[in-house]
This record gives structure tokens, sequence and C-alpha cells, in this order.
């Protein structure tokens, strides 16, 4: 009877579409699906160097590579008046994807006049579709908090800081409150990742849980707080009723490798492989586990919208940290791996893997040395392949390139994905995909 | 009657493939062509800034945007002993695709071995197919010249150098002779770019034309040379009875823009735009109108094989020439748009765009300082746009990146253009898409 209702409420809405539209669509079915995929800084560049790092010249990626479909966007932001700024950041490319609009640098779920648009994660929950928010980085980090919040700097990730720098989204100013405030509103079924030190630290400052921990305000508001890999596996469902939030780290969750570090005269160095990053404890989940269990979670006859970021290709890139950048592409590119097979045994989801933009690396002639940092490691196949960083200045960290990057894709409509777009576009494939309401 | 003996030995040829591969092909016509477009140094990043130079942020590329399939290519090369190496030059590049063989820096149609391969061109004149090679470079620079030679080093172009640096190449032992004696020998039908002054200066060292120029060796076997745009518009005719060798400059042809100087701190200086080369003569014909020209004089009832490189992309990267870079890219791509134009008449022509290997450029945060060489332009929407170049050590020009490079294409087979191969594969393609014998 449930699962009668459900549909009931799915042909529903995708009338709707249909009279909004035009369109006929496929309603021969009970529930559609949507992974997505983000590499953050993601480029190409750090494509190509994390798959001959450990595949080889001639191997391919088992994940990203696999996906039958791809093209590719156009990466932009624009500057506070409206201009073009050629080079986005995290937050408004997060925008662009999960609002479809163009906007700032920093703006996150909000337009360049700070106009709040409604998010993928927004609209597929109103739609009666689960959701999940999958990172490795804080879960209130520009990439997840742009599908849950809408705040004008993407510093305001709690209330103190809400007040200060974004005071128009602050409670006490009748706003919607910080991202952390945002997401437990928001109440995605699953939220997984790092920022637990915000959650335990921090207060809210205004409205029904002032002087509260964000933390206790989660539990009261319901959510299951799980905090190591142990607790994440035993939990066997997710819900409105009881949403999970895993918080398995203070801040960003470790990256899995570590090696050479890059210095001036680094690539001159002799190549050293990339080794296990020993601050990583088996108490944290890996992104494949974190993405299973959301899958596993959120799996059912509703339908589901998930979002898994691998965030630290972009954070070891901005450090110069090869095989920190490298090993995050490969757990990104696991990870996809184990949502193909959840897609091939389910039979109607679509899986997208993209970047929100790319990154400083450039695989440089082994052993060049280079105006910027180099560093050498000794790739799987036991050659040297050397990458240069020099996007930042002298003393400053790398940053940001603004080369258009790849989106991947399979399973319902991913022939879709095919040439360039703008990366706003994404917005619009999963709405399609989805069947969301986008008219509200 | 001519019509019906090509045919017959369009079939014969045909037929041989259907034998040697099992496949069954489409022999429903009567000639088919490939036109083969190489941007050199044009990785996606040199892409993506000069289309938002010439067509802003949301703006797209007429030719090269609007092939309607795209894929990309993996480039690597090896060295002397086989080894992977991950930045490959653009001797290996285009011995890679020319030959389907990978090979190290340096080499033009040959393997690790010094082995000689048959290139497309070779094949395709083999096959009776009429043959073009276009270039703004010299016509010995090694991307044309690895589709019409095959010696140990790409600077062994003519016959004194080929005796000191390609011994086992040179004439006098036996050999093929240099790069230029073979372009005469290998007798494209059409020729086209700069490499006036080897021409005119260097001569013969053995053989029936020994102390005889290369150019008058050229004359003797019965190529028209022509070296000026009203010269190139007048021939009316190109054939292996009478060949046609353009020779626009005394090496490479000049870039179509220039603009500000990179520098450690360009970047911050006040943007200013890309300007035409005053160094640019009428006389001289832009890429358009050779590759026009190539087209009309190859069109016909034979079908043709034709190169076209836009060389200078790659020689403006290695000297942090942004606006060189960018003109560049937008003169393939008005030449595309030129083919696409006889693509769409004809109905049965392949075109098929891509890259020999990435190049330096990286679009940074406008008005950035970066470890590497800056310029800031002044982008046609009038907004502030800043290139970073820092692959080459301080005091050494810029070098090859080694990031994957995109291939787009329309036409006969133009949808097997899709997903990520290497580039070994576009021999096997273009083959396919001929009908070439390999087997020989």
């Amino acid at each position: 009877m449930v699962t009668g209702a459900v549909l009931l409420a799915v042909f529903a809405t995708a009338a709707v579409a249909v009279t909004t539209t035009g369109l006929v669509r496929d309603d021969d079915r009970a529930t559609r699906n949507v992974i997505l995929f983000i590499g953050d800084g993601m480029g190409d560049s750090e494509i190509t160097s994390a798959r001959a790092y450990e595949y080889g010249m001639d191997g391919r990626l088992p994940g990203i590579d696999a996906l039958p479909h791809d093209g590719r966007f156009t990466v932009h932001s624009l500057t506070r008046t409206g201009d073009p700024d050629y080079v986005a950041d995290s937050a408004a490319a997060a925008t662009a994807w999960a609002s479809g609009k163009q906007t700032y640098d920093g703006a996150i779920g909000v337009d360049v006049d700070g106009e709040a648009h409604p998010t993928l994660l927004e609209l597929a929950k109103k739609k009666g579709l689960r959701t999940g928010n999958v990172t490795t980085a804080s879960v209130l980090d520009a990439t997840p908090a742009a599908q849950m919040s809408h705040v004008a700097k993407r510093s305001c990730q709690e209330p103190e800081e809400t007040s200060d720098k974004c005071p128009e989204n602050a409670l006490e100013n009748g706003g919607s409150g910080s991202i952390s405030e945002q997401m437990l509103t928001s109440r995605p079924d699953v939220v997984l990742g790092g920022g637990f030190e915000i959650f335990e630290d921090e207060e809210a400052e205004s409205g029904e849980f002032a002087g509260v921990t964000l933390l206790e305000q989660a539990e009261r508001r319901g959510f299951q707080v799980v905090q190591d890999q142990a607790a994440l596996a035993a939990v066997e469902k997710a819900d409105q009723k009881a949403p999970l939030l895993g918080l398995f780290a203070d801040e960003h969750l470790p990256v899995d490798w570590v090696g050479p570090e890059a210095t001036r005269t680094g690539g001159t160095a002799p190549p050293v492989p990339c080794e296990p990053n020993g601050r990583r404890s088996s108490l944290q989940p890996s992104l494949t586990q974190m993405t299973e269990k959301a899958l596993s979670l959120l799996d059912g006859d509703k339908g589901f919208f998930l979002q898994v970021e691998s965030a630290s290709i972009d954070k070891s890139s901005h450090d110069a940290d090869a095989c920190g950048q490298i090993g995050e592409v490969i757990a990104l590119d696991e990870a996809v791996q184990a949502a193909r097979a959840f897609a091939e045994k389910d039979g109607n989801t679509t899986v997208l893997v993209t970047a929100d933009h790319a990154q400083a690396s450039q695989i440089v002639q082994a052993g060049a040395d280079t105006r910027g940092l180099t560093t050498t490691v000794l790739t799987k196949e036991g050659v040297p392949m050397t990458l240069s960083y020099a996007t930042g200045a002298k003393g400053v960290k790398q940053a940001h390139s603004g080369v258009q990057v790849t989106i991947a894709a399979e399973g319902p409509q991913a022939a879709a994905v095919t040439r360039l777009e703008k990366q706003t576009d994404l917005f619009d494939l999963i709405s399609r995909v989805l069947e969301l309401d986008t008219t509200g």
C-alpha cells in the first residue's frame, strides 16, 4: 500500500512536468536514482596523472574511464557586479550545478543579488525522493553546503561567524541561519563527512535552540549522529524520522596517500612512490565505505538523489601535494566503481562523475625543473612522473585553473552527456532525469 | 570511364579489407575524404582561453565546438629504451597517429628500434587517394614531416644535417635521405606551409641531385613551387604529374596576433586586447586560405587525405605568448569552419580536429601573480583574463604538459570518436574511414 501511494505521488508530479514542459516522459517505472560524483579540483590534468600513476601509460581508471558517455563543462563564475570571472571557486561552481545559477566566488546557493534558489537536493526531497550528501571534507564545506543551504559567504558555517560575516542570513535577523543550521533544517536522509568540531563547539545564537550546541540540536531534532566506521556500519535505517549525520573527523577527513613535498627543485630529486597516510585511522570510513552505506540506506521504492564528493583532490593540489591529490582521485574512482556496481544491479540509476573546477597540477617532463614547485613520483609501472605546481605566487597556496572539465555518465538519460555544455546545465540534466519540478 | 576504373580500384581495396578484418564495409559510394586538423600544443586549456577570449564566457567556437562527436586521447611517448615517457614531443606524437606506433621524442616515422612504418598519407597515396599536407610551420617541421618521411631525429630536415645527425638516413649511406628529400619522393599532391630557406640554400649531398639545391630538385622533379598568396590562388591543378609545393615563409609563417609579453608580474598589469600582427604580410596566405585551396585542388572522384596543422599554438606557448597562442587557435577554428562547409556540400567527408599534445598555459584568477610568467589580456567581452606559464625553468622556454587532449569529429564513422583512446588509435580510425590497407 505504501508503494502504491508513492507511485501515485510520483505520477502526480510527473503529470505536472508534462503539463508545464509539454514533453512526454517515461513514467513506466517505480523509482529512479541519481548518484552525482564530484571530484573537487579534478581537472583532466589531475585525472591524467592519477591514471598514469596507478594504471600506467596505457592503463584506464576502472571507474571513471569505464562510463560509456562523456562530455565537458565550461566553468566560470561572476564578479559581485555580474561580470564574467574565468576562474571559479568551489562555492560558485557548486551553486552552478546545485541551483542552476551562475554566481560569485564564495556564494552558497544564492545568486549575485543574494537571492536563494532551490537546490537539486531540496527539489528531490520536495518531490518525495530520498537524499544523501557525502564528502571527504567537512559536511559544511562549500560543495556539500551548496546542496543544503543558502548563505552569502562560504565561511558562514556556524552561527557566530554568520552573525558576523553574513548578517542577512543570521537567525536573529530573520535569516535561515548558518550552513550548519540550514543543513539541520534541510534534513537530508544521509549526510556523511567531517566537521565534528563545529557541531561540538558551536551554539545557536538565536531561536528555539539558542545556547545549545549544534550537536545537541542535531540530536534533539532526531538525527542519528555517528562518529566512526563501526557506528556507521551498524546503522540500519536513515529517513526523515531519524536522518543520519556521520561526522568522522574534526574538520576534513585525512587523505589516503602521502608522498614527497613539492619544492623549487623537487622534480630533480630521485623518484619515490606514494605511501599510505599514517594519519588515517581505520575508525574513519573510506569514501567507498561512505558511498556504499549511503546507497544501501537510500535504496528503496522512492528513488534518491545522492551527491558524493572527493574533496581533497583540491585541497592537496592547493598544497602542491601530488600524492595526496592522486590518492584522492583514486579514492573517487573506487567509489565510482561501487556506485556502478549498485547501478548495474538496480537498472534505473544514473551515475554522473564530474569536477567543480580544475586545479594547478601539470605533468611535465620527468625530472624537470620548472618555475613552480615540482615533485617526482615513481608510478606503479616503475617510471618517474613529475608534477609541477605554479598557479600560486611565491609563499601563497596554489590556485585553481580555468580550463573546461570533464563529465562522464551512464544510466537513464546519460546519452545526453556529450560535447560541451555550461556547468549550470548539470542542474537541468539532473532535474530532467529525476523529473524535478523546477518551476516553483 | 575514369570514374568506373577508380570505383573498381576502390572496391578491390575494400574487398581486401573485408577479407583481412572480417568486417562488412559500406562500399556504396565513389569517394571518401578525411580532413585531419592538428592544433599543435592545443590542449583543453589552450582551447578554453581562446574560446573565452574571442567568444566570451558562454560563447562557443563556431568550428571546433560545433563538431557533433568528441572524445579524447592519452598522449605519451617512449624513452629510447622503450619505457613510458608521460610527456610527448610533437615528433613522437605525430608519429603516433601518422604511423600508429608509439616512439621516442624526436623520432619521425620510425619506432624505438629505428624501423620505419608507413604513414596515413603514404597509405592513402598507395591506395590511389589524393593527399595534402598543410601547416603554418615549415613544411619540414615535425608534424607535417611525420606524414612524409622517416628519420631518426626531427632536426634532420636537410641533407647536411642528416649526414651529420642521422647518418643511417643519409642518401650516401643508402638511406632514404633527409626529411626534405623524402618529402619530394613521397610526393603528396599538395604541400603548403613555410620552409623556403632550406629549399633555397641546401643541396643534396649524394644521388641523382647531388650539388643541386632542394628547390631546383623540386622543380626538376615536376613540383609547381609557389611563394605567395597570389601564386597560390592562381594554381588550377595539382596532381602526381605536377604536385604543388607552397613555401610562404623562410621558416614558419608569422602568427596572426600579438600582445603583451608575459613577465614575472605581467598578470597584474592593466589588461590589453590582442592586436593583429604587423609582421604578417598579405602576400602570405592564411591557414584558411591554404586549407580552402588544398580542398579545391584535392576534391574529385578519387577521395583524399588532407592534414592541416596550426603549428604556432605550440610555438607561441613555448614563448609564453598568450595572444600568439590564442590567435592561432582561432585561425585553426576558422579553417575548421571552412572544412565543415566543404564537408557539408560534399556529404562524404570526415572532419577530425585534435591536438598532438597539450601546452603550458593555464587560466588563473584575473590579475593574479603566480610563480610563472603571467599576462593579462582584455577579452572581446571586455573582461580581464590572466594566463600563466610556468612549465619551463627560469631562463628556459615553456614546455609541454602531459594532460590528455580532445578530439572532435563529424562525418562518416565520426560517431566512433567518443570516450578515451590512445593517440595511436587515430591511425586505426583514419585507416578504417579511408579503408587503407595497413597489412603491407
